[in-house]
């Protein structure tokens, strides 16, 4: 196994990326000047399974201040960025990770992070919950789960009486969810959408397939650059709502015959079938937001044609009965081609409720029994109002008068 | 006891305004259309204790179409539109309205209503369904409430063991306060606000105070008319969100000082003070859109100033300190000054679940025990669907497939 | 004659008009400070003849401050406001104008305020300018003109030697043209609209006929209420830019079958034919912002429907083939309609550069030669620079080395 | 001199980024339609002095196409994509440009194009125009110029004597400058910005300085992504427009304090001195979108911080006084940083501009005296409308009635 330790040379470059990121999650300043002196995570081994990312090692660097001792693997075999990983490294982060692994290494990763005798798991997707129940040994206190797809794992566990520790929700916090998919998606789906095609947004045609938070983001952001925006959805109540906020609704039949740019964002499987696509206009191009690449039937695609040219480095252009049709890194996610997934002001929000929550189980661990918890409602307060700190906003306090008041309703 | 039947001369001005608002609620057209032959509410006697206007009228003669024997009075003795009443009226609807009742004949008129002896009533503030518990020979099978407090006086007679059917909470379905208070009172208020003052909004400082739904569709459409919108909070949650949307979030004290306009949407009491008042730049105009006019600390502002001008039909002209002070509608409701509220189109969202929650009383009153019901899914459902079939939308629908892939997610 | 001197008993309802209008035409400050004390109009007889309302009495009374002596006649049998008219007369301005004049009327108030014996005339249409060469003993000084059209037939005057003292064309000036058309009249229109029909704009589909500065505040103030918007235009730069501005372009006859409204403001006739509303869905709403009323076909409208009825105020229905089709304001200019055209700040910019430029003539008639003259560019800076004042707005100066690079360049 | 002829193995990459621009050009496809049977360049050659881009092949190979043949150098040492050179060599065009040339290289291609013996030369930035009167044995019959700079220089040579051609100045069709600007630019500086910084914009305070048509774009884009924009202004006209359109104007000095970004683009010098550096907030990110890299004093930043750190490939962190100060790029223009400038949509409008002015001048130049002119009006019009089909939006045409209605106001 080689690897474990990264490239040293590029622990400077991780750290300038590091202080990038840092200075733009603003929200840790104020939970470093509430608990650094006080060192809550003294004493605690801190495992972590993250995309090894700046903004991942702004909380890593934060959790050692407060007292950790900290070892890291990758949540994905692909997504570690070396200079990160070097940065960590020499900063006497216990560090298996690089861009790259194999399957097998990824997991030897996740043993190697396992075998440091954590009792603090943070996990992003349930990889490393799953191992640990497999490891006896192992003195968990209490564990924090990043994504949706990881709590549907751990709730498994759960329910058949394997997860022997408790579990905090980040996933679920109001400051994660509400901002990240609206704001962060909705700025970098544009972002990924203008790195890959270079075109103009400004008078084009953009479908957006799906009006939730992301599809919000989406739509409103590609208004924004001038685009005609129409979208399309199954649920009537979001239907409505996407109308009387000025954009034409309708069926993905008929909008896709004028559409320039089409994107998904449902969570649905081959919302943008075949038979739709042989209808579009020549020169369409498709492209996903979700979280998964089932949105579009890329099978069928190829299926069509199968040779297409790769056009530019994220768009590939298949020939179908002499129509053009683009399609954009693959049908994989739109946000994080070529550009850097969600912005750092954004990673701050989920990555604070984390370290808290971390803090949380160091302090409460004995008297939480196995299963899984919502963030404290005090922590996604406590981010939210960081938040505004570390953006400079002072807002309203109610006055004794008005809480009565409120009360009396 | 005089005016209970409105002059019959202006029943044709109020069938030119039925018809106008008929044309423009068309989830009606889809109601009918499927029950009008079955006849649902034949042999039901239906009391309605509404504010009397144009869509209103639409809601009465649907219900009577439908089979139902209707009385009705007025909710405010303040707000009949006296044409509608005698429109009504000429229709066979026993109607006890008129502008301008006083406070004993405004009772009267409720008792009208409740000696006919109805089955089912619909309420709007709990006037009726207080009253109802003192007439103890009354046969309720059921009942439906229209607003936030008619609810909370609900409730309070339930816990007192005093409420003896069901009521269905018309107030609380998505299809409702999803899309009254932001799309309907965001565009009326900014109506009310150029029909009382006849200025120009663009590059005016607007302060919206609370960005609740109300407060979100405000902002919306002060900026949409060209105003810089700032926006106060109290909640750090809310606070964000209106920054991400792109407006100055600050303390009142701070953006008061250059606003040309405030406007308050809160549900709190004395949101501006005067105090605050005092330090605002002269000329400044005050406004309120919440529901109760305790937001702006009126009795203050007279107390500063014992001669206000009249300086045009809605607007008052304070003089505090050397400074000009304006107050609009005395502090009331904006989006009802000189306009007409929210536009038939919003209404006909929350008029169809009245309808359809009450037809859903008519069938399955003898199941419902002595309590506060939520509109049943399906009628929100159905009313999103109409509504949309309205708006001449048409919206893809799921395959089986994909119904499917989300119940294996 | 009767109603010369207009009822009295209204001059205080007209000065709270004009305090309203004065104090939101904040210009005028910067400009009597400036002034004030100097009395550049004393000697002058002033003959104003302007439509009388609350902003015009603002002019007025600043002119008759500066030293002036005026009479004042109105632009239009139609337009003035009595209470406006009796304030003026109250403050020793001879005032000929009341509400509903007959056209002898009318011709005779002009010739009362030349008989005054004017030495500089302010028009608005051309119609005292054009009375004027009909009285040889007048010695007039110079002019000042307001509108294109009253310039138009200035013109003519001018070529067939008519013409025998120098104009300023006010309606030129950039402070004019670029604001009024497009934010005054953008505002003013959807206030029109919304006045005389009530209805919800959000979700709907509003299309814009003409995108010049007009349809461009149109368009952009519609799409700020919710509405979805299309353009129409026969010019391919403009097209362009509305298509580059996020609007749907198309032809009429395409866009016209799904629309809800339809406003023109194109200086055009006839771009809504009857054969094109033959075409349209049922419910149909149109309405004309251009000057004319000749935009819509109405004459043809009438002829398919001999019977419209009056649905309310300023909407008539029309029946043709079972559809419904809404008229507003009987095709006439829509931000006038019950409203009150454009707004005092936007007013202020053009009656200042009116009285500035009375100020020129003034000071400057004896080096002027008979003839049209634009406003001087100094003017023009000095009501940019006095606005920005009124608005509490400070901007940049280039410093000496930047004039220098930029000379350079 | 080594490099005149790239690598050959470079021209499939460009064959690919040419048509994928060639498929964003349709204007080409209706000039190739209208003018490639009568091939109009035929006997002609043509010299280009140009940016060697993805657009710049569309324009060479599409005049090829039409008869003429072609020598093509770069207007700047360090722009050419090199992939683009080889691809257009591969073309038989001759072809003396690659990245990285030295100024002797430069001016050395320079000659070699004009050694080709050209009849009628397009240049970027006037290098050709000023080399030709040198060469008194060269015959041009014509030339086009693309750019502002550009026509300077040429102004300067003709009233000197010394222009014995006539010149088509592009750079002056609105098809150009009224859209490359406003909406090329405001997107791609947008693009250009999260690029470099990663950052969120929603929320964010942008100023942008200078309200010229690039920045209505840039201000237009930033709130479109969220973000809180302010404008600074010297011109009083524009700060007045730039408040209607709801942004915040004021002095510089006064809102970079709390200032996130700040992007110039006034065509000054010093927009941003140092002393206004040392005020603002750490942080704070300055960006340039401005032709030249004069607009922030970027001399003095380096004076006051001799170390600036590299914190990402076009970001440069400086420290002043404990706070930081970041600089996009080096103060050069932002919307060619890391990406590729106005997208193709927009560069398709000007090369349009250009391609049918070498036509005009083929077919007029005997008629042309040495000079300079303006970009034909049916040129203009006839791109404008070849531009809406490529964008496939078809446009109403005035009726008979309608010309004559006009013609008669």
């Amino acid at each position: 196994m080689t690897g474990i330790i990264a490239d040293k040379n590029l622990a400077p470059q991780g750290k300038a990326s590091y202080d990038w990121a840092r200075a733009h999650m603003q929200i840790f300043n104020s939970i470093m000047e509430k608990y650094q002196s006080s060192k809550p995570l003294r004493g605690i081994k801190l495992a972590f399974c993250l995309h090894i990312t700046k903004e991942t090692s702004v909380l890593v660097m934060s959790a050692q201040k407060l007292g950790a001792k900290i070892a890291i693997c990758s949540a994905n075999p692909l997504s570690t960025q070396d200079d990160i990983a070097a940065f960590l490294s020499s900063k006497n982060i216990l560090t298996y990770a690089w861009r790259g692994e194999s399957d097998s290494e990824y997991r030897e990763c996740i043993m190697k992070v396992l075998q440091f005798g954590p009792n603090i798991v943070t996990d992003d997707g349930g990889d490393m919950h799953n191992t640990i129940f497999q490891v006896p040994s192992l003195k968990i206190l209490g564990g924090t789960e990043e994504t949706t797809s990881g709590l549907a794992r751990l709730r498994i566990l759960h329910s058949s009486g394997k997860l022997n520790y408790p579990v905090v929700a980040v996933n679920d916090a109001s400051t994660k969810h509400l901002f990240d998919n609206r704001y962060g998606t909705g700025q970098s789906a544009i972002d990924g959408l203008l790195r890959a095609t270079g075109l103009l947004l400004a008078g084009k045609h953009v479908i957006v397939c799906g009006y939730g938070w992301v599809g919000k983001g989406i739509a409103s952001r590609a208004r924004g650059m001038g685009a005609i925006v129409s979208v399309t959805e199954v649920d009537p109540l979001r239907a409505m709502e996407a109308s009387m906020d000025g954009y034409t609704v309708s069926k993905l039949s008929i909008c896709a015959g004028y559409a320039d740019f089409i994107i998904t964002c449902t969570g649905q499987k081959h919302v943008i079938s075949i038979s739709e696509i042989i209808k579009m206009k020549s020169g369409v191009i498709l492209a996903n937001a979700g979280h998964f690449d089932t949105e579009i039937d890329i099978h069928s695609l190829h299926s069509k044609d199968k040779f297409p040219i790769q056009v530019r480095p994220y768009v590939e252009q298949f020939t179908i009965q002499r129509k053009l049709v683009y399609l954009i890194s693959r049908g994989r996610v739109l946000n994080l081609v070529g550009s850097e997934g969600s912005p750092p002001e954004v990673m701050s929000l989920s990555f604070a409720n984390q370290l808290l929550s971390i803090i949380y189980i160091a302090k409460n661990y004995s008297k939480m029994l196995p299963g899984i918890y919502c963030v404290p409602k005090e922590i996604d307060n406590y981010v939210a109002e960081a938040a505004l700190r570390g953006m400079n906003i002072e807002i309203d306090k109610l006055s004794k008068m008005q809480r009565r008041y409120i009360g009396r309703q």
